[in-house]
């Protein structure tokens, strides 16, 4: 529990409230135990708030028991959301991250495969900024360590790997000649999916084009992916295509 | 359209995203014009992120067209999710909230009771130390002076107010004699509403017990609210009461 005493310093505690875990606190001992990476907070710089939130509204409706992990690192840059520019500030991935998570995150170092059934990778511009450097250097891009060795531990164990909008593009450096989806090519709905399912190809996988509202499931690697803010869709329509690859990540767990 | 290129600053920019609306680009004429005032990013500091990611989702779904809003002033405090710490930064309300809104947002200075339907607020301790000062001084506390004509606009427009979790007491402070809920009182799931709902009553208004899944209308004052993370509950069940408020808003809008 956290108190006002914590956040207001000297001020005179009036109202607590609680810290609330995100997901069902029902899930059973048969609930599945999904882990979720994120990478900030805020669609430029970050995780993508409302593919993070769908993410965890999904799984908690789905009866799984979710641990969230950020790296402790700095965020590549800090964008000022309002002005959509670089500002000078520093800030660090799990810090950040943790607004995300109500405090109840811990760091990627920590994340263990034998304790999950699955894991779960939101986008938004730090999984292409502070997970990897494909926002830079697309498909020459680097891959941080602990991402790399978290990917390939549940690939190993024949757990799933949950991923959506340009997060995508982890699997594909990190899995030569796996499937995934960012999206509609060609279509004006999905503006950025034909350059990176080009560079997708280019890295030896295959891109398959699927609308926001469906998933690519990868069964041999078993790698779920959907488009989510890679398509200039409603709200809702990503939040259901998210719900689609929880599913789907679900059921191969 | 943002660019990387505004992004990384000299780096070379392989990769765009979209900026998407929020929500609905097929309401019509016909859907709902909602405004959403937010309140930084971040359940400590802010507002509570998930609260905020459903009042959009279901907003989306019901075909409304929203504007986002936020006061351009300082933050109370800045709040480090991961110690649950004060830390020593400024951070600016309408900057912070824009990472909520991808960038699409205004000073609430410019909200036009005229061009909107319904207006809603999401919980949050941002709602309790930005917004008004409650956090810190209770039934006591002043209210953010544009947060106030806001509200004072659409109740005497006859235009509904939805409010979640903490937000409430924003109503209770502003219109006496209105009917809110904060949870259900003196139930270990709601540990801070027992207190809360005595200083709304405290103040000529009536607390009305309600679950997470509910929500309570004042009809004459046109108020529509729900607990939210008030309530120690499972993330989707905080989802579908949000659900429940939104559509109650859309009602009575």
């Amino acid at each position: 529990m956290l108190t006002l005493l914590r956040h207001c310093g000297r001020n005179l505690p009036t109202l607590r409230l609680i810290q609330t875990v995100h997901t069902s606190y029902y899930a059973t001992q048969m609930g599945k135990r999904v882990a979720v990476v994120l990478a900030g907070c805020g669609v430029y710089d970050g995780s993508e708030i409302h593919e993070a939130s769908a993410i965890l509204v999904h799984l908690s409706r789905g009866g799984a028991s979710v641990n969230m992990f950020a790296p402790n690192i700095d965020q590549m840059h800090v964008v000022n959301h309002l002005k959509g520019e670089p500002s000078e500030e520093k800030r660090n991935v799990l810090v950040e991250s943790a607004r995300l998570a109500r405090g109840n995150i811990q760091d990627l170092a920590k994340l263990s495969v034998k304790d999950h059934d699955a894991v779960i990778f939101p986008g938004g511009f730090g999984a292409a900024k502070n997970l990897c450097t494909w926002a830079v250097q697309g498909k020459d891009c680097s891959v941080n360590d602990e991402v790399k060795a978290a990917l390939q531990a549940f690939h190993g164990e024949g757990k799933p790997i949950g991923l959506c909008c340009i997060s995508p593009v982890l699997a594909a450096k990190v899995f030569p000649g796996c499937e995934v989806t960012v999206g509609i090519e060609k279509d004006d709905k999905y503006p950025d999916t034909a350059d990176t399912a080009a560079a997708i190809n280019q890295l030896g996988c295959k891109h398959v084009s699927k609308s926001v509202g469906e998933t690519h499931v990868d069964e041999k690697n078993k790698l779920v992916t959907t488009a989510a803010f890679m398509c200039n869709a409603p709200i809702h329509e990503v939040f259901d295509g998210i719900g689609a690859m929880v599913q789907d990540v679900l059921k191969l767990a």
